[in-house]
């Protein structure tokens, strides 16, 4: 049984705690705040406590004690009683952890809005798993990333991939979000887009470049990928490999998926926790020829997808299993993913 | 153990059903769908028919027979087995359902959507519970206006309310909606709006009137009240009285509750299924005395502010329970309500 | 002719110098930008340079040079060769103004975001014109406040109003902001709205309150106002008043003004420039009673609504009409406002 | 002088009104609208009528009468008037009207709504104007078609291109719609992109392939191309190619053109009647090379950008000019693009 502590409990952080939950060889410790009780700490405390907490700082612990939320101890604590850490801080925070972490010998792994230098691997439990294992260190990508890399992944596993190019059509701020937010407004930033710069860190035979556009919506991300495969296939090869992949959902406009919305909807109608998606999907009507390339779209939840990816992490960091079907067979299990294949 | 069936299995028909299964003295015995294998139905497949589905025809069947999703017979079928119907159907169908329940002596609970001429009363589970108890056909009030007289009515109780004046701030659509949207835009209603009209109607001895605003969001509307109470409060008397309703729950900005957004974020994180609220929130720090006047804004989750209510009206026309607070206290007790108190 | 010089140009400042380039009475002697080639500077050069621009700082005046916009001087140049300044910069950088302005013994008008203390009058021109005659600090009232109180204005000098309820739904960005926004999300403000104790600085005899909410939209803040007059008034009374308002327009949601974005529109196809509008709108159908009370809703846009209000300022301080509507009825006559009545 | 009628007044053909009214070696005869005073026709009788006013039928002339907007006859007497017709009108009445046009033998341009079959061309300025030269029926690519040909062109034209694949991130709505809209949603359509199929159809030497993702926001579209150019190109020479076209503007997100919306005020600050624009822009910084291919990003100002290329098309079909250059030159320096270069 690994002993996991989630530290940091916001978006990512209450979701990777909801996973390792269900995990049955691993068992959660607790998770580390910060010093504020925020909505999400709140919705625990009322929730009756499912998980210990502790916090960064005791600065604010008063204001715990009046609301009578029952506090486990300091990060520092926490640290002392885990075999790995999941840091799913603010970015830039994570580095600072590290110290900590460093300091008690315990194994970390950090999500995508830290600097690759804070870890010894850019880790993606599908694309290089092995790469990953026993290492002290692991970064995970970031959600479009994790979606992208699993997309193209499947793909270059089956018939290998020269090239891709990228048009992300991402969400600016998550449900709930009042601090950040566009109004009205699309915005594209420098290219390439790191996610593409990303993808050839992981899978660096493949020459990726693209764009990225801010959009005034709030439920996921929206990539079409132009794939260039070594091997030419058709609309029905592509869709057979991903309707064989376990973290790859493969939708049709036609039944009502008509985008990062419906799937949203559709994720709260099945009772999943949050309302969340750990699959990307695919949209089965955008599958199209051009030559030998194949163009299509797929939709990253960004609030979940990271989850799977970052226990496969832990997976690979205390060396759970050496084997990557394995470790990610083990994750999906527990997860619940593929049950509807 | 009263038998009921739900009508319609779109955004308020699948929370009716949910609803249903947590009363201990209800079952229910099937939903019916309308021709066509929606996505609320592909998610209720995928969960594993926790219900039993019936259709409204078998026009489509085969559609269904293709997906192996089981049906049970037709909605004729359901309507013979149960003891009541909530008809959760499109604006319109209710009335012509309703043909079918006569048919077979069924007694019927209509949405705010219906016109008021399809049932014996227009009903409110706080407001006039007395007045639906053992009939026939009760309609609804509409989400803006369950909400709105939950906190009216609360007021109402304790010292009598004058007048009221309305500002409801209204979501377009709801979060997965392709068919209906609103972009960039402030769009207003001719006044009065209504849901004044409508809290005449139910609570017949306050003068009401209200303007409505449509909004481009989809997680919610907020209502700015102004009323006048008979007899002066404070707005601490007013926290008080909000504080002991089980279906309103009062929040604070300074807690991080900013909006409707917030709200749904926060139900995403308790756990609720699909991230719904039952309750109305009251925004502490909107509450503002004018002279004798009292003004607060609320926040009202259209998806599921109504299902307590609606199964208030299955008490009250099978005379489960004569006494309002028996009632109602019996649907909280089952839907969790007030348990944050 | 009165020389005016206009500081800071952003959404403001190119509105106030426009306004002021139409008044005859008036010569604009120049614009003063902050140090940075904004595209509001950019625009000005593409344009020509109708204006002469002058820089806050010249730190940056390279950047100028090297894109051709000629720079004719320093703020502190501006300021010596008006008589009178209109402030629009951002909130705060007109209070350190200030002391250039007194420095050189020259008045200034203050936009709504300083705070009331750079000011000896918080001044609208239709409320309070006298009370400005000859000051030497005015600090304009803000967007909504100046829209809301001309709506009240006009009531209260018909028939006296005793009191405002007011909920204002606002837009929450410019069109082309990129530094805020919101995305999907309604958002609440602590009550009372600093528009209704605004108002009631400028109308003490008026009991106002109010609550705001921010919607994610960027044409034009819609206020509903509940006014208590002191003598009943009929609708078509109410309508009366608001069409002989040259700065008042009175719009039928049944023609196709259903809200802000039909009304931004219009401004477009009207012709004016940047589809800009100084009316504040009444909507018809919104206009009902409560018993002794009307409500009504008013659409405000926001980056032209205070132009006119700012120019009836340079009026009262430089004493160029003492009577007030000697003073307005310049000002709309030069912006060519009533024309269309 | 060359007679022209626009038909359709909406958002298109109120700019092609005005469009026409710049050409010098034009005249506009007038403009027929549908049978209603929509806001559209409101401002034309508000600014003075600077056009005549026609109806497709008089069905609801009093209507006009009660409103004082002098109608100068029928859409048949308008036909009669003029040697060409440029057809706004909603998608399939071009087709209907066009018996009207043939009755009277009259040319017409036909938008990107009509089928491809009511017109002999399929029709692109600089693209194929040759084709068009003399030809009775045109139709003209749609707003995106025809500001993504522009692009594709000016590169083809120099060194040649093979294959695009292009990702299109759409408006859903014009602002002022309120017949339609999206909210908080993204939605793929199936692919190929009828924008890339268009492409083909006008330019048949390329390969094309896209896919569209709506996105909720009003003011243009935003498209990625992935080209692939016969001779390999540098960011350097793209970019020179781009400068030199007199409808594509180069911006620089560094300077603040982050999207669409900046681009939109900037228009608007311009003093651009309607804050319009008839450039399509390419971002600097999004120009990125993959191997061979180049890949950037344009902005499509959906409102606009048709009306160069219809006015082209009036000049083909008249063949007031005949050689491409001449006629898109003349178009051009009427309509004052290319003035910034």
């Amino acid at each position: 049984m690994i002993k996991v502590g989630v530290v940091g409990y916001g978006v990512i952080g209450q979701r990777l705690a909801d996973g390792v939950v269900l995990q049955e060889d691993m068992e959660l410790v607790g998770v580390a705040g910060n010093s504020r009780p925020t909505l999400a700490i709140r919705a625990l405390k009322e929730k009756g406590m499912p998980y210990d907490l502790y916090l960064a700082s005791f600065e604010n612990k008063k204001d715990f004690d009046e609301l009578d939320i029952p506090v486990s101890g300091t990060l520092e604590d926490l640290v002392q009683k885990v075999d790995i850490i999941l840091d799913a801080t603010s970015a830039g925070v994570g580095q600072q952890n590290k110290e900590l972490y460093e300091k008690y010998n315990k194994k970390a792994i950090f999500q995508g809005g830290e600097k690759n230098s804070v870890a010894d691997i850019f880790f993606h439990g599908y694309a290089n798993y092995e790469a990953g294992v026993g290492q002290d260190y692991l970064k995970l990508t970031s959600c479009n990333t994790t979606g992208l890399i699993r997309a193209v992944d499947c793909i270059d596993k089956e018939v290998g991939v020269d090239r891709v190019a990228i048009t992300i059509v991402r969400r600016v701020a998550d449900p709930g979000d009042y601090h950040r937010g566009l109004t009205n407004a699309l915005k594209v930033d420098k290219a390439p887009s790191h996610q593409a710069v990303d993808l050839m860190t992981i899978m660096p035979h493949i020459e990726a470049t693209g764009i990225l556009v801010h959009t005034p919506v709030t439920h996921g991300h929206i990539i079409t990928v132009l794939a260039t495969p070594k091997k030419e296939i058709s609309k029905e090869e592509l869709l057979e490999m991903f309707n064989k992949h376990p973290r790859i959902r493969v939708v049709k406009i036609s039944d009502g998926f008509q985008g990062n919305a419906a799937l949203f909807r559709y994720a709260r109608d099945l009772g999943n926790p949050r309302g969340d998606m750990y699959e990307i999907a695919v949209f089965e009507e955008t599958i199209v020829k051009s030559g030998k390339d194949i163009m299509f779209a797929i939709n990253i939840p960004q609030e979940a997808v990271v989850i799977p990816e970052s226990i496969d992490a832990v997976r690979a960091a205390m060396n759970m299993q050496s084997d990557k079907l394995d470790a990610v067979g083990k994750t999906n299990e527990y997860l619940g993913l593929g049950k509807w294949m």
